[in-house]
C-alpha cells in the first residue's frame, strides 16, 4: 500500500477532529453524527445524534483531554473508513486512564460523518 | 434496544468462534476471510486471505490463549457489524498482555465474513 492513502489522511484528520471537539466543547459534537449513528459508550448504547450527544455533554467531568497512542485506518468493502484509537485521557484532577475507541466514517452527501462510535476505558483490563 | 439483538448474537458468536480457532489453529483462520479482507497487525496493513493468513501463522509464539474482557456489537448501515473486542492473552511463557481488537462483519452469500481486522497490544498505551 502506498504512503498516507486517502482513507488514511481521511481517518487521522477526523480524529484529530473529534478530539479537539471533545476536548474544547464537546456538546458541539452533534455535527459528526447522523441520526442512524450509534454509541457504545463503556457498553451502554445510543442512537442518534441527539441522544449521543446528550450523553456525551452528561459525562461528568468539566475538563478532558485526550492524547492518542495509536491509531489505524482501513477502508471497507461498503466505501467507508474503520478507524481504531489506542490513548490516554485525563479528566479532571483525576489519574490518567488509557481508553480505546472504534469509529465507522461515511460519506454522506460529500461530508463524512460518524455512523459507529464505541469507547472503553481501558481501566478495566487492568484492574 | 431490546435485550440481545440478531447483531449481537452474531457477534459474540464470531467473537468466540475467532479467539478459539486462534488459540487452537490460527492457521485455520483463512476461513473467516475474504480476498477484499485487510488487517492491521500492530500498524503494520496486511490485505486478502492468504497474506492475513501468512502473516497470523508465522506470529512467533507456540501456544495463545486469549480471555475476553468487554466486547461490543454494533449493526452498521450497511447492514455489516461493528465488533470492538477488549482483552487479555498470554503467548508462550510471556508475561500477560492487554490487547484490543476491532471487527468489521459483513453477510456474503449468506455466510458472516471478517472484512476488516484491527489489533493492537495494550502496552505501547501504559509502557
Amino acid at each position: 500500500m502506498v504512503d498516507q492513502p486517502l482513507w488514511e489522511q481521511i481517518g487521522s484528520s477526523f480524529v484529530q477532529h473529534y478530539y479537539q471537539m471533545f476536548d474544547s466543547d464537546r456538546s458541539q459534537l452533534g455535527s459528526i453524527y447522523i441520526d442512524a449513528s450509534c454509541l457504545t459508550w463503556e457498553g451502554q448504547q445510543y442512537q442518534g445524534k441527539r441522544a449521543i450527544v446528550e450523553k456525551l455533554a452528561s459525562l461528568p467531568f468539566q475538563k478532558i483531554a485526550h492524547s492518542i497512542t495509536a491509531q489505524d485506518h482501513q477502508p471497507t468493502p461498503d466505501s467507508c473508513i474503520l478507524s481504531m484509537v489506542v490513548g490516554q485521557l485525563k479528566a479532571d484532577e483525576d489519574p490518567i486512564m488509557g481508553f480505546h475507541q472504534s469509529f465507522i466514517l461515511k460519506n454522506i452527501n460529500d461530508a463524512w460523518v460518524c455512523t459507529n462510535d464505541m469507547f472503553r476505558l481501558a481501566i478495566h483490563n487492568f484492574g
